[in-house]
């Protein structure tokens, strides 16, 4: 596959990762801000879904928001004026080669995207160049091995690792969650604290079980279902009993449980 | 298998159990405080690892605590009398035919009780029908299928579905924790709600790395290992790969996650 990119480039799912944010944002977010003055990027934005909202969080901090779709940008930067933001600069850029100087950023935020990479390491060794000393770098990513759900299901299980293989073979890590903490460690950085984000559904919770059940989860792993079955990793009626077992679990005696990894790790100033 | 308890009647796992209190007693119990006067009912209390908590936590409530096992009484007794508790009243009794009035109980408490029984929404049904009118119940349940770590291994999941298997094999069932939910809601109490209590372990954290990863549940599985073989459910060599996989979870790049279920629900006071 030449797309490595199993998700976020069409616009149903740009529209589904919007519902992510929206549904998410408190759990994932509410918690980063960053002080006046200081400048961050943000890698891999995407359609801009987490940079509305760390920009909004932030609004005396200054925003560099990089990805390499051009096309994703372009839905970024109408998002941002529609929220009259001016401190989100939007630019196009491979996390591999960005074109900053060392140490140039006080922070750095990057959330979905390590689970896309063939090399993770080397993207975190990278950001870490440009991080000054005693800059932070945030991290969040989702695990799809945190998934389950009541009632249980050998289908939904094997819907959702068709993700997971599809991931696999674009070169990604759709269970890279649990890994922050040894990947940052590994990248040089200090005093990494993770803090993992469950988010738990049962009936109480009728807008967790549609924004985040049905219309986050469950969709995304229906998205998947044609290029799973071009890709014979599975038989149509499989899947489809896998999607079914997935919507099944947003039933009033369902229960869904999925956990994303928040990780936060400094660049220590030299002694 | 006649009896119908995985683990908890043997001196080593009493000594794990009570490890696992220590361990996890601030993320389970901390939030669990009875009025005073309040008369509490704790079913299950086995060797009173939480009874002691409890009763601590709530000085002035008063706790009659029950289990079917006359031994773990005794040792409950005398942990009991170590503490100094004068509000714990231990009895002898089985969960479907307790000795008590209907609703002669302010709240009834239940911890790692129900993945033991083949009759789980009965048990609570009849707890329901001791508590009186605006009364509670807690419940406390773990979920095997919520473990999952760094390095990924399909030994040690393999090593812990053996346990599944012989708690199943038993009448039980390990991955009762998702379950809480619906449980309560069937039996009928209301304003049900569930918080999970994820146990998240990596070696910034290395009081969990031994008190958990290492001691409460990578011991627990390795506990079942001549019953599992006995049972003809797993090879000597592959449960020990798993073993060795989980223990490897424990080392410096590993990471461990177990998640807790903790529901509060209520008897509605009649109109």
């Amino acid at each position: 596959m030449d797309n490595r990119y199993v998700h976020g480039y069409h616009s149903r799912e740009s529209e589904r990762l919007q519902d992510q944010a929206g549904t998410l944002v408190d759990l994932l977010h509410s918690d980063t801000s960053y002080p006046a003055g200081s400048t961050v990027l943000e890698v891999g934005c995407g359609t801009g879904a987490q940079t509305i909202t760390l920009a909004c969080n932030s609004p005396t901090a200054r925003f560099i928001a990089v990805d390499i779709s051009a096309d994703s940008l372009k839905e970024a930067s109408a998002r941002a004026g529609d929220a009259g933001l001016t401190n989100v600069e939007l630019r196009q850029g491979d996390i591999f080669a960005l074109p900053f100087s060392p140490e140039s950023f006080d922070h750095v935020f990057v959330c979905f995207v390590l689970e896309h990479l063939s090399r993770p390491l080397e993207a975190l060794a990278l950001l870490r160049g440009l991080l000054r000393p005693g800059g932070t770098i945030t991290v969040i990513e989702g695990d799809h091995g945190s998934a389950y759900f009541h009632p249980d299901s050998a289908a939904a299980r094997n819907a959702i690792q068709c993700q997971v293989e599809l991931q696999r073979m674009a070169g990604g890590n759709a269970m890279i969650g649990r890994q922050v903490y040894p990947l940052l460690v590994d990248a040089g950085f200090d005093s990494v604290r993770v803090s993992p984000r469950m988010v738990y559904v049962d009936s109480s919770r009728p807008e967790l079980v549609d924004g985040f059940t049905r219309k986050t989860f469950t969709a995304m792993i229906e998205g998947v279902r044609d290029v799973a079955i071009a890709a014979h990793i599975v038989e149509p009626d499989l899947f489809d009993a896998g999607i079914q077992a997935l919507y099944r679990t947003a039933e009033v005696d369902g229960v869904f449980c999925y956990t994303f990894f928040k990780a936060v790790g400094e660049k220590t100033c030299r002694a």
